[in-house]
């Protein structure tokens, strides 16, 4: 007797190479794990409870496998004198920047930053997000850095949602640090990673590797302390300038290179022999006008696996939505729908290093998405709106 | 006595050049009407009612001044197939391209074309639109393009929300004219907006001015037949080249041209002169992945009014966000924040010819839009989620 089965429903469970379609299927559950999927007429079993589905889609619940979600203020007002004309580089050295948004996430309690963040979650999940990575980042001290961390925890608790937590001391180099970057990332090595490891705080370490911020010597020893611990790490790479963050990060063996607009097919490659995952941000690409793209063509010839997340960031990539990630996956990276909807489900799973969730497969956490719509296609189309009828989260 | 006050709210009037902030402001409304705008402690009456805002912004009701709401069908099939690599003219052969909307429109009955559009104007109106443009132009023969017409009345009869309806029969040459452009545009001119303007369908008459669609001439015979009909006109123009879409507007004195990414410095300070609007459609750009940008420098020098629009349609613009045009338009053509937010409310009123709306102003509509934000420029900030938390149509 299963838990509960949704019928009268069309299934995109990601398994195979492309969208695993099952046409008028059913998604069985019992204790909060996937027992059975297929279609309807073959369901083997009763249920206690029958949902019918009326024909909407049913996904494996959304993944966003990057977001910077946890922090204080915002920056708006940055946006709006930018457009006014101000100069970027005054607003700079007027405190501005990711500076601003540091001092604002210092000053906030972990209450302030719980509250700030639930209402960006619930948008997220509201579109049928049901597993969120959350990073840290702008504490850029161990005790920030760490508050961050507990409140991406907390919003886990709070909320049906699944959260994971990425520690990124790493992320800029601090005020306090100004001029001793290579000192900033011993102490990240030598103090904030230990402290988060130890306080179960952190499920990976992620490293902004790129000119402006931290270089392979800095970088390795942030991995190097991430792997002391046993945590799993990733990288913020071959964004800004082709750093090698792809070559480097396979040979770390992280989970995933995130950004990756400017990083050569040879690094690609190696990626995809480490087994690493593209994590691929159009969201950060449409609002900063780059115009450098993510090599797709590479990433298909080596068997890289794509992911598609927000970079939701209060900077770069202000972005609520990962369903206008799949337009601008599709429109500016010219993914298809399959790589796609692939990248917000089962291969952002794998770039979180998650092997229980991402397809809709017996034994994986029952977490569903529900659509009302007529064919996969329209999830990325249509710009705007919000399809989702229906999340469930372990079975509810 | 006012019937209702709004106090409590911060209100961006749209009054004089920029926002017209007034900082703890309050609206009194009287029969539908504005009655009364300014700080809260001046409000110079009672009222039978009293909403307290809790400190959220009051802007005009958004005005959606540029959509291709009512069609059949969609386009998501397609969209799927070009990335999968298809070549958009073999698509176009088999009858795909706009052709396929004017197939699925001409299927529909008014009915069901009703309950098509039906949640695309909620999904609108949960931003805070409350007047809404709809264009006729997948009929393409005058039975169809009038059963658009009406369907896009009947819109704004069942929904809160103010419908401003255009003909555009001169929007493509039907497959029954391949060949007979020119005919068909005099088929436009001589029949199709004499039917509309007798049924009283038509609040203004629209032309796509182009070198894929009608030139000089031919638009010209369809802006004098609308001129015989007292019907204000509008174009399409200047998109896909600097076809004198500008000028020719400016000379027929349009309401507004629309586009204009290609318009050269000359034609936009016409425009300006002879008093149209310039309606921005970022949607559009960054969905065909356009490169050219309308001359912002050369509006803003000329005095040009310029309103920004979703231009929601299936096949350049699948857009139901005009939040998410707010940031297009700042993001691609880095319009301000000012800018941008008038372009959706004063200048957007004046892009439909209405003077009665897109202020708040004593003697306008009572339509307004609530947000839950500490600054206008979040409005244009955020990509994905909504602020808006209440809408008021003639005060109710
Ligand atoms: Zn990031
Ligand atoms: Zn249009």
């Amino acid at each position: 007797m299963f838990d509960r089965v949704w019928l009268n429903a069309n299934l995109a469970s990601m398994e195979g190479d492309a969208l695993g379609i099952v046409e008028d299927g059913a998604v069985a559950v019992t204790a909060g794990r996937i027992a059975w999927v297929g279609p309807r007429g073959a369901v083997p079993g009763p249920a206690r409870e029958t949902v019918d589905c009326g024909g909407a889609w049913i996904l494996p619940g959304l993944i966003d496998c990057h977001t910077h979600l946890v922090f204080g203020g915002d920056r708006a007002d940055e946006f709006e004198r930018r457009l006014a004309g101000e100069d970027y580089a005054a607003i700079l050295k007027a405190g501005g920047g990711i500076l601003s948004t540091v001092r604002a996430t210092r000053a906030a309690s972990e209450d302030a930053l719980l509250a700030a963040a639930l209402p960006r979650a619930r948008t997220l999940m509201a579109e049928g997000v049901t597993t969120l990575e959350v990073k840290s980042g702008y504490g850029l001290d161990t005790a920030t850095e760490l508050r961050q961390l507990r409140a991406a925890r907390r919003l886990g608790a709070e909320l049906p949602l699944s959260v994971v937590t990425t520690l990124l001391a790493a992320h800029a180099v601090p005020p306090e640090y100004a001029g001793r970057r290579a000192d900033y990332a011993r102490l990240v090595a030598e103090e904030t990673v230990p402290a988060a490891a130890a306080a179960g705080l952190a499920d990976a370490v992620d490293v902004f590797h790129d000119p402006l911020a931290f270089d392979d010597a800095e970088a390795g020893r942030v991995l190097d302390a991430a792997r002391r611990h046993a945590i799993p790490a990733k990288l913020h790479g071959d964004q800004h300038a082709d750093a090698g963050s792809a070559a480097l990060g396979a040979r770390h063996g992280v989970l995933s290179v995130d950004h990756l607009e400017r990083a050569d097919a040879a690094g690609l490659a190696a990626m995809a022999a480490a087994g690493c995952v593209a994590v691929l941000l159009p969201g950060a690409c449409y609002f900063l006008r780059e115009t450098a793209r993510p090599d797709i063509a590479a990433m298909r010839t080596a068997g890289l696996r794509m992911a598609v997340a927000t970079d939701f960031n209060p900077g770069s990539s202000p972005a609520l939505s990962l369903l206008l990630m799949l337009n601008m996956g599709c429109t500016l990276f010219r993914l298809t729908v399959a790589e796609a909807l692939r990248g917000v489900t089962v291969n952002a799973a794998a770039a979180l290093g998650l092997a229980d969730r991402g397809r809709l497969a017996p034994g994986l956490r029952c977490d569903l998405a529900l659509y009302r719509i007529a064919r996969p296609a329209e999830l990325c189309y249509w710009l705007g709106g919000n399809p989702c009828i229906g999340r469930v989260v372990e079975g509810r």
